[in-house]
């Protein structure tokens, strides 16, 4: 008989960290959340303790050791680019050396490419993420992964929370220079974000970590409510997101033999709740990509780690 | 025979400040160039010993104490806000108190208003100011002051050099994603700023103090050697500057009796250069705005500033 195979996978943010550890055919038999692990604001060193703690934890929970795993596969929040992936997977491997139990294999990668492997169990298919920030990913047939956007709050927010909200405050600005309509928006930043007027929100603004995307469910508030200007706000943020979804349709389309439509799933409270915003992408998706079906994501981002560790025992 | 009255203004910004020293009549008996008197940057304290070190050079080269200048007017960047006006002239007198020598009267201003001053000897008319930032400043035939923009790079630095070089980021990144087409800009910032591949552009770009409006003059060159987007980039940008300017011109016109064409001075090199943006504002602005004639500007944002001082010993 061959001995239980186990790999771990987690899905870590600003906020908290969440662990899945399995057998080989995939069957889950623990899970855990932590603190957590944003290694951007927290630092590699105490975001591979955090994550440590967990995987012991579960670890722990099925009687095994780190020593045991096949693979470790962390999906982490900001880890878009190769050298920091690199950088993060060399401190958890220190990290599990120094606590006397190496690991085998680690992996890390974005929170965005766990979300698309967990959303349709590892088959083909497209996220669109709509936080704070924005992303698009798309997985083909032969299973090359595209992405589109996800480059940050000065280039590449468009269609997110940041870039609904900043052009609330730009509608905002510009009823106060005369030089665009009047809108709902200015009260409702007075009431609900108690800016009181110009200099307080200009003082907010320019603070360092205010955070401009906690103004999106105002805009939507207001849209729905008919204000013009949040409607358009919101509108255009809606065409910039489908905008960003087109080319990942078109790459997949490109290297399928078949045109059969693909499955989409949506992340991100903006999309999933039903809202002026939500409808409107909806509806641009139905008319300007009819080849793409809307679907709920079938399991969560931390599933879609443990499926790539999987992928990885395999190969 | 009436004594001799001082007046001192400045004009301080980011890297260097200015002083001029005139007699009531408005003739300059002396000027001296210090170092740079930021508050924002440097803090309050550190900008009123940076600005009263020149009034001294400026007191002592004209045999008079800082308590015989009948009024001090400084324009420093950043100082857009009542508050911080105020928070700036306490800080200039208590370093004059200091020093042995209190200061009869202080007021400091935004640089852009004591541009607007110098640039039409007190008289109406509008200024343009493009650099790192933008604004619109314009002064009616009441004396009233009217502005647009200003609102610092995430909600108001439309047709500035922070956002030609933001949207030739983002065209650059559009074209990586494959939503927008390919662009001359993309080898120039590999070039030229030595930005290797996209990897390397995030990285510097959300980097603390990163200057995204170093990145105008490329777009310029770009756009000089016919590339697309780059054009698309500064007819955008020229749109939003005249976008800026038309509410004002709107508020003098309506608070003028006759409609006879206002002046309009351009400051900062974005706009005084001759390429491809200045002429695209220029021509915007003849087609769009006829009302306004476009002038340079008659004195230096530091004659302004002694200007206002002038009229505050008048008044």
């Amino acid at each position: 008989m061959r001995p239980l195979q186990y790999v771990i996978g987690l899905d870590g943010g600003g906020t908290k960290t969440a662990a899945e550890l399995c057998d080989a055919a995939g069957g889950v038999l623990t899970s855990a959340i932590g603190g957590p692990s944003n290694f951007q604001v927290i630092g590699v060193e105490q975001s591979a303790k955090t994550i440590l703690d967990l995987v012991e934890t579960c670890c722990h929970s099925v009687g095994c050791t780190i020593g045991q795993l096949e693979s470790i596969v962390a999906g982490l929040t900001g880890a878009g680019r190769p050298g920091d992936q690199a950088r993060m997977a060399e401190a958890i491997k220190a990290e599990s050396a120094r606590r006397g139990s190496p690991c085998k294999d680690v992996r890390v990668e974005s929170d965005a490419r766990i979300a698309l492997e967990g959303a349709f169990g590892g088959q083909p298919g497209i996220i669109v993420i709509a936080g704070t920030g924005s992303i698009v990913f798309g997985k083909d047939a032969a299973g090359i992964v595209h992405r589109s956007g996800g480059w940050g709050r000065i280039v590449g927010d468009d269609g997110s929370g940041f870039a609904i909200g900043r052009d609330a405050f730009r509608a905002v600005f510009a009823a106060i220079d005369r030089r665009g309509p009047a809108t709902a928006l200015s009260k409702k930043l007075q009431k609900n974000a108690g800016l009181a007027d110009s200099d307080a929100i200009i003082t907010a603004l320019y603070k360092e970590g205010f955070d401009v995307a906690s103004i999106a469910p105002m805009v939507m508030e207001a849209a729905k409510g008919g204000d013009h200007v949040a409607r358009i706000v919101l509108r255009r943020s809606a065409d910039d997101l489908v905008g960003l979804i087109a080319p990942v349709v078109r790459k997949l389309h490109a290297s399928s033999l078949k045109r059969s439509p693909f499955p989409l799933a949506f992340l991100g409270s903006l999309l999933t709740n039903k809202n002026y915003y939500s409808d409107r992408v909806r509806s641009l998706l139905r008319t300007e990509l009819p080849s793409v079906r809307i679907q709920a994501p079938e399991a969560p981002p931390v599933h879609g780690a443990v499926l790539i560790a999987l992928d990885g025992i395999r190969s």
